[in-house]
């Protein structure tokens, strides 16, 4: 077990695992596409299945499908256990963890109505379509705005908290302003409206009424307005900075396995699952 | 069929295509501006039309009126066929296409009522003032604007692909938390909500009720209010980036026919449609 | 009469001038803040006119002071046509414009009840402000604002052009798929309905119910969450120019009678009204 | 008095002074954690006592929490005044007085009902968690981004009086255009409405009806989505110039006292309240 798939295992492991672990041979194209059309075909069974009209009309068949699927990626699961180098690594991986929790629910659904709902966690699992076009430029361009807002953290960090700072106290402001007639039930309540004036969405659902409380209500639509400023701000000018731009020379490859990238160059096995390049 | 508008062809011919496909001759300037006010006109008809108090009024005249466009745009759609080098690539373009579509409406609304609204599709027409601006700035900044999309078209289908899985992720798990009673009737309504929201649009027909749900909206709320922030920044640093600003020593031309710019400097033909430029 | 304040006019004339326009002087710089301080309180005035139950409590008041700041600026704006190189050239400016108006609604509402409302054109008296702080930062930071818009305003125009093309067409395609019943009733009314929706503005007076519907809707939504990268992205780029940071050598001084900038380094009078500096 | 916990004062002084207002020791460390959780806590026990349903269940513990941290604070404060250097700089510091008004509310609230709401004042206590991370990242983003925002100032101001002037008098015409029957009652209402349209909140509590006010606000609306794109443009231009991205050489040290930063390199006493760095 020192190689990854396994050098000393017999050939049939090796295709399988080049065929669904990877997509450079024809046949792994193929598996990764077919896989991609079965996951959103199954998330689109539970989507219409939750649509009353239609679950009434062909519940039963979209409930078949369903079982026909999680099967499916019930055995694929298993299939990617045998036959990955070190099945615990990808079992507690991000992926691994997502392949997993993609199959339970319907299982649990058989003691638990409702459950099934959960598999929508299956889109997840379209994060994979990357490593589809991994000749092509997606890898770089997600690397790209991923790095801009990692170099960000802080700064954005830093301005939500101000927001949420700001958020409590005018929602506690408005909660004596305008009181419980209004709508304005409760504290929770009023920070739930600023946040949703603030952020510029406006339901409607809570509005206020008096002078003093619009009042208010303007201050913050306005301070909302202008501070959308500095996020945008943070991030464009990551992004213009050179730094930013021409990445540092690492090698543009995704693991097989856990789907990390930033390999250095000379990495021959990735640095976080440990499985081969 | 060498040349374009065929240099063998009777003067007339010549003279036509001058006036309907260039506008550096004061006819065919007076004909450009002419056209637009036309497609404008048509367009306001159709408008007008729909207007339920204002059909029962005039809605004898305003059909008359559509009816006279579409034979003039349909005469001029003729001639634009006539007097073209290659008429297929002319009927084939992007603009030919909506030069036809322009004008079968009125005639399918002769089977089927309601299909005269199509006639919107006019409005695509109005591409063409580009041309008559040509000698100005527009082309170059039409050009920088597409040309930093273009640039950009990776990371924004990167970060499309994370927002609508993102969507749908929150949208199903609103609909188990909030439930059909309160507005989340079903997995795809909450994706709209949850659509909705993230984008601070707010219509407020679909809103959260429950705690657990209000405080889900929110944290989808923040997203959206600091991924905005994502799209900005490529576009802005795009923009920014000196490639950008000062672009290839491209010809400032726009083809006659199929509109097709960033011609090569020593061009003489069209790269796209082979009418001369 | 070749200079301005007529330096052959007697020294009381000098005097009102270097008072009424200028605001070097201590005299001047008062002035100027009693006339700010009159123009607020009477947009004040008239808008709590405005308000039913004020209106019904203080309305005789409110109607006096009206009347007395109205007289006062109108011997103001004699003074100024009396003080001024040239009465026309200032009478006939943006800001001369602006003065008359500000005096001729109160007049008019003797014969028309309701006119007096449009004296809140007083407002842009206001732009006035900026002459106070005319040593300050203030012009610079404006004009770079104004200069950074001017040199983007073909693509602002461009995107402009491309947004109201694409809500019109989505206006009318929803027309078609929602029709009346769902408030959808016209295509003036649906496109409407559309720029709300692009802008993120969503009111919720009318919004999509029928599942095409929805879709189309958020498909509009996403995109005009995507777009509004162009116009911060124009501005953006050309705000961090070079170019627009480092403004050219012009001096940074605005012409009492029309409040215009952008002179010459070398410039005597006001290039647009022809004032001396 | 001379020196910051003054020297010659007892060890105890000189122990407690470092764990009370510094963090790099241990001790230190732990007070400051300590006091987040607390702060955070008693936050949270006045937004449950707002909440209707918690409050008949729990009212009597959620009001005993207040007065245990209340009593806690007002040691605290005590405890801040006997160990700093100079007691009535701190007392009379911005984050001295907010530790006081955190004290206050709860002893009011025996004379005055409601009065205990203001105690979400103490939120402001958290802006304390950055010293927290002083070794961190996080002072120097935090300078960053207030710094990019001091740069951008006068720009933001001159963009907000106009913004103000532009909501003012479309606010005044969209009253006379509508009228009160619509919703418009009043001037002051009229321009809540511009200011919720402009910001793309759009609560959708007061909307246009007449064809020529969804008219103007159509305008309004895609002034408020093309205009959003100047204190963007601003702030990220700012952010963007290497001025802005390497700051001068400051000192990357809060004061304990007051939270001051900006310290010159070789500053050895706080520039606004005297204390030792």
């Amino acid at each position: 077990m020192e190689a990854s798939p396994q050098p000393t295992s017999p050939g049939w492991r090796l295709r399988a695992y080049s065929i669904i672990f990877e997509s450079d041979t024809p046949a792994g194209r193929t598996f990764d596409i077919v896989l991609l059309c079965a996951i959103l075909l199954s998330v689109l069974a539970v989507m219409l299945e939750s649509v009353h009209r239609i679950n009434s009309l062909y519940g039963p068949t979209l409930r078949a499908i369903e079982w026909v699927f999680t099967v499916l990626f019930l055995i694929e699961y298993v299939a990617r256990l045998i036959v990955v180098r070190r099945p615990l690594t990808y079992a507690l991986s991000l992926l691994g963890i997502i392949d997993f929790l993609s199959v339970v629910p319907t299982l649990i659904s058989l003691a638990l109505a409702g459950s099934q709902y959960l598999l929508v966690i299956r889109t997840l699992r379209l994060l994979r379509v990357f490593r589809i076009f991994k000749l092509g430029q997606f890898v770089g361009e997600g690397e790209f705005i991923v790095r801009a807002l990692k170099a960000s953290r802080f700064k954005i960090l830093v301005f939500l908290t101000a927001v949420l700072t700001l958020v409590i106290v005018i929602g506690t402001l408005m909660y004596v302003v305008e009181g419980g007639q209004n709508g304005f039930t409760s504290i929770p309540q009023s920070i739930y409206w600023a946040i949703v004036t603030l952020t510029t969405v406006g339901y409607g659902d809570i509005s206020p009424v008096t002078v003093l409380g619009r009042t208010l209500a303007s201050i913050l639509m306005i301070l909302g307005y202008a501070i959308i400023a500095v996020p945008t701000g943070i991030v464009s000018a990551q992004m213009a900075t050179p730094s930013a731009a021409a990445p540092p020379a690492y090698k543009q490859v995704i693991c097989h396995v856990c789907q990390a990238t930033d390999h250095k160059p000379e990495a021959e096995y990735c640095w976080r699952c440990g499985e081969k390049l």
